[in-house]
């Protein structure tokens, strides 16, 4: 059996990979030129995968499902073993329409997860305003997710990292990944038993084998602050279909909020445009008026790393080289999952085959 | 004749005091705990009085104006002293009106100038376009001001700091000021045959006499700059009015726009606000489309210092004490001619009666 492995990556997915790794007894080095500055940092930090649930999809909610079962176990574990709290909020979600259509659409997400038995409450308007007063407009109606929750990805990556002190640090960037070998771009190489490539939107530049399959998703998101005598953010997370369009409004402990996020196609271009700002804005504005009033004090952008299908790649690549990326907007979401996943196949366990990372290699080698 | 100086503020006002004071041969100190980072950092850098003239302020338009006259001398000296470029751009300004009510506002103010016989040309909706191609959507016409300039204004700061690089600086915030002393916070006191009070939107708090005189209006301004692909900035400062309301685009040489600003009386707050930024981002977008596309490279917020007349203050509070602050929106259009103004002072000259400082300190005193 193994017993050393070099993780590539010190996003949420790699740095939950080096410790649920170092706690099964391996002997754990990280590759990262900046660890928790990537997606994870952008993120808004919904684990709701209720909420974002879509026909076509199951196996991913169901993945989703499993990972936030696991959420409050693996924030315990991480805030005893890092000192401070991992940032989870069990307070729930709701999603509101804006508008008719949107309404509409929300009653088709409704019975579309009643065929799942997945656990969904419908509500009027004024139940909604019951629950979060800070939603206002004329909001029509919503569904409430007991069951999805939120976590500050901020807290949550700054436990990980305490957690983790004791972990060999390599603080260069990765240009190439073998079986058991890392290459830097500086030259120098790291070596271990296995090689895991957690390296998010850029697993595709380091991999080669990933390049085609691997693509960065830009997203912009902006974090507000309640301002003294304004309405206070609401007590859930808020998700809102405005005219076709989603928003989301997750509440942190220290009085913020965060909106997000936008989504395009736009290579590994991390700038914040107005238009996605206008947008966030505007959609957010919309279902919860009093953001008006609250402090702008962040805007900034972070690139998902998007697979064909949407769902994560984790397994092996090849012997001597796993893979866990691909989770798209669910990075946060399926780190607890992940994370249990890749040290159960590095013990020699299989991860679920809706999981395999063979299945876009096929296709990229057809396509050559 | 005194001999030594101590400008307390170092914005544009104290820096080019400093600057001027130094090569009229005094012997100057410079106290501030953090020069070039107040409303003078924060500012668009329109040097626009034409644009801005307002019925009633004929003498604030006539000091704008003589200082726009200066501008061309004073950056073309300040260059050569600092080695550097002040930023200044000399394309002009077009004002534009979005919809009826606003270009007959237009109207009133064309009519305003040319009964003062001020320079403006009247332009149709298509004029404006061939102007200046990025301006679109049903823009109802506009007003050209050849003679509004533009600096860039953390150009400018740069060009002051590295023209007084020589000037000693106590990197100390006053406390008070008195004829001839600054007490500083720390305790400690600066002594010089003269002080000259410069502290913007401070100034209040640091001279009790003008704690009733100086306020701070606050103002919310972005900074934007163009992306591949993105139709260019404005060649000229581009100032709208849009269903009353009015915003100014000040292009720089660098690609970047300068989108500006809000005005709030809200006391020393300096948070930026979700409501501010909306409205810039849509009254500015209402003229120019294709901002949308452009990064937001900041959202900042600065104080400018307020005057009941909306005129500075410049002259001998008493003997030892001279004042230059309440610049409200203008610091950076009147940094010439207040600093030409001031060292006439020193010298013993009479700044012009509408600029005075008591012509308020009467006031407040019998309000006491």
């Amino acid at each position: 059996m193994p017993r050393t492995v070099v993780v590539v990556g010190g996003g949420v997915i790699g740095l939950s990979i080096c410790w649920r790794a170092v706690a099964a007894g391996w002997s754990v080095t990280l590759v990262d030129p900046a660890p928790a500055s990537g997606a994870s940092y952008v993120a808004g930090g919904m684990l709701a995968p209720i909420t974002e649930a879509w026909p076509g999809e199951e196996s991913l909610l169901a993945l989703g499902v499993e990972s936030v079962r696991l959420w409050p176990s693996y924030a315990a574990e991480l805030a005893a073993a890092a000192g401070v709290s991992a940032g989870l909020r069990k307070d729930g979600t709701i999603v509101v329409a804006a508008d008719g259509s949107d309404r509409a659409e929300l009653d088709r997400l409704a019975s579309y997860l009643d065929s799942l038995g997945r656990r969904v409450e419908v509500l009027r308007a004024r139940d909604v305003r019951v629950r979060e007063p800070a939603i206002g407009g004329p909001v029509r109606g919503g569904l409430a997710m007991p069951d999805d929750y939120s976590v500050d990805n901020r807290q949550l990556l700054d436990a990980l990292r305490r957690a983790i002190s004791g972990v060999p640090h390599v603080a260069e960037a990765a240009a190439d990944v073998r079986a058991g070998r890392v290459l830097l771009a500086s030259g120098r190489t790291v070596e271990a038993d296995v090689v895991v490539l957690a390296a998010g939107a850029w697993s595709g530049q380091i991999c080669r084998r990933l390049s085609k399959v691997i693509r960065p998703v830009k997203g912009e998101i902006l974090r507000l602050r309640a301002r003294v005598g304004a309405v206070g953010p609401p007590r859930r997370t808020v998700r809102a279909l405005v005219g076709g369009r989603h928003v989301y409004l997750v509440p942190r402990d220290d009085g913020g909020l965060v909106l997000g996020a936008t989504q395009y196609e736009a290579g590994f271009d991390t700038t914040v445009t107005v238009g996605g700002v206008r947008d966030l804005l505007a959609d957010a504005e919309r279902v919860m008026p009093a953001i008006g009033e609250y402090e702008l004090v962040e805007c900034i952008a972070g690139l998902r790393p998007g697979s064909p299908d949407n769902r994560p790649l984790v397994g092996w690549l090849e012997p001597g080289l796993v893979v866990a990326t691909g989770h798209h907007r669910n990075g946060i979401l399926l780190a607890p999952v992940t994370a249990d996943l890749v040290v159960a196949t590095l013990a020699g366990a299989d991860p679920p085959d809706s999981l395999r990372p063979d299945r876009h290699l096929s296709s990229v080698k057809g396509s050559q």
